[in-house]
């Protein structure tokens, strides 16, 4: 079992450092410490509001001290490109016994100096986003699995979508229903421990890779919780969202919002394109995921993370009113009225109950 | 300048070799022959009902004594994969003193006997599939380019989006706009020499390919004609069609459709999945356009090919009234309709024109 030290240096806190912080939430019994020079002392707890006693270290030689056997890095370097810094620290974790995980877009195995070090270690090096080969064009074969498949979708990218879902398994299991997380993005893949980063594979195959991963997980399950990516809407990524869209053929969606988000990739340094009302993209979802495979928005997933009590409770209703739908921060608040939601599609599909607007 | 000799063995016909029959259609001139065992001897006008007296040989022997400078891969062969007899045909061209051009997703220049063979006969091998170096995530920026730009976007693959466009160049060119066609898969970077197959990046780059294409086309152009891919609703490529749609921010479509084609994917082998009617198309693609760069669809290009006059006919009126859009087919009949209403949008982004309608 991976024990990780978690590089994300220089950016280390609640916004910028996804794929850290949701190792935390999800494996925090396999994270050892993180390596970050500008919370160097602080606990993790202080700069994510959880996370508990996980030290932040200043440097890779303390953090290697803790002794991990893997390196998981936590943050993406600006331009994609890996600093020669870190691979400089990375070889030293290859050197220290650690193995390497890592969802870049730049391969660390292709990395002359890693490869080395890692075959003379006797290390691995896992890049989860490099594509498996073989990819399908996507035939629209996942409409026709038996288990309810549930997509999240989002207004923006880094609004919940995967937290959305992994907030929910453990519902949908204690009502008996079989259920499995699939990850499509390469934090999920971190977490659940299998997946394809379909962002990652040349682009006529976005969809052959969805249908890939859902014809995987359908047997032996009752809901697939699959991982969105993006939005339908965003000026730079929607190309992945509907290709996830069409090829995961999704009978139900959640909708996945950020509250106090006003602008589209507002993390992204584009303020330029508001995020329109809610009722706009179930119609947007609604028709252009129904136009391959018949699906409907079931409830709303709010990420109010920035928010107080009083204004995330008051998001939540305003959003139920707006769109007639549940809605709820799974993380915040008791998931079960998306969990609700979702056994009541199940069981629609299943034919044990008749829905007058669903499917 | 090339001369090119045409590889479609086993597949050349008006359906099944696409790339193959637009090059000869827009580039007869650069065209020796044809490499096709089940078609030899006859002419290429036999075969596609146009090209002249263009033969077809029925070995690569025949076709490269006449001197070509160039091998042209016409035809996808099945799989992906390149099939161990063009292997050998491709290496007895280079040593007959041919350059290679490919649009497969497997490169030939990734291929070591190709590149030896290439190499030690000071021959180039061009993968015009293999993306460029350093594509960008889009923001946007094609929004805010001067020329008028127009997406074909289709009811399905392979319908006529690339034809659409360049057929209509002259047209526009001859109204004194100057247009620019932009390339965007394989066949329109041979026909046009330059362009990138948005098709083959990766996921995440599909519409950043497409915005970088549209600001290097944009500088003294009053319309640029972006050739469309896939379709919004098709199960394995809608991905990319949305990155497209996305990233070039066009201010008007032009929808292309076959007249006679009822299902989606019917090339492919899924015939499931009926193409919906016109209009429903012209909403999904204004709605979904809009949600980033205003957009209107403008005009149908209806693709004939296999009607009588009559049928074809009938076929614009019924989509012009369906629709009440400007419809034509602009290989058979007068491309004028689609030049005009590309004109009248040209004239409203310019402020000369009041649409009560557009944009």
């Amino acid at each position: 079992m991976p024990r990780f030290l978690i590089l994300a240096d220089g950016e280390f806190s609640p916004e910028t450092s996804k794929t850290a912080n949701s190792v935390i939430r999800y494996l925090p019994d396999q994270v050892v410490g993180v390596m970050d020079r500008v919370n160097a002392g602080k606990t993790v707890q202080d700069v994510l509001g959880y996370g508990g006693d996980i030290p932040v270290y200043g440097s890779m030689d303390q953090g290697l001290k803790q002794r991990p056997n893997a390196v998981l890095i936590g943050i993406a370097p600006a331009g994609g490109r890996l600093p020669d810094e870190w691979r400089g620290w990375l070889a030293d974790a290859l050197d220290a016994g650690c193995d390497l995980w890592s969802g870049l877009h730049t391969f660390l195995s292709d990395d002359p100096v890693l490869r080395e070090r890692a075959r003379a270690n006797g290390r691995e090096i896992h890049d989860v986003r490099r594509p498996p080969p073989g990819l399908p064009v996507a035939a629209g074969l996942a409409r026709l699995v038996d288990p309810l498949v549930v997509l999240s979708v989002g207004t923006d990218c880094n609004v919940g979508k995967m937290t959305a879902q992994l907030q929910l398994v453990r519902g949908l299991r204690d009502r008996g229903l079989r259920t499995r997380f699939v990850a499509t993005g390469q934090t999920g893949i971190f977490i659940e421990g299998w997946g394809t980063a379909v962002d990652a594979v040349v682009a006529d195959f976005i969809a052959g890779a969805a249908e890939e991963l859902v014809l995987k997980a359908a047997p032996d399950s009752d809901v697939l919780l699959v991982e969105g990516q993006g939005s339908i809407n965003h000026p730079g990524y929607s190309g992945v969202t509907l290709g996830l869209l069409h090829g995961s053929c999704p009978d139900a969606l959640v909708l996945c919002h950020q509250a106090s988000r006003e602008f589209i990739g507002e993390y992204r340094g584009s303020p330029w394109l508001r995020v329109p009302p809610l009722p706009d993209y179930v119609s947007m979802y609604e028709l252009i995921g129904s136009a391959v495979h018949p699906t409907r928005v079931i409830g709303i997933s709010m990420n109010t993370y920035d928010l107080t009590d009083a204004e995330a409770r008051d998001a939540c209703d305003r959003a139920a009113a707006a769109t007639g739908l549940a809605c709820t921060d799974p993380v915040r608040f008791d998931p079960a009225p998306l969990v609700t939601a979702i056994e009541r599609a199940f069981e629609v599909k299943r034919g044990r109950r008749v829905s007058p607007s669903w499917p």
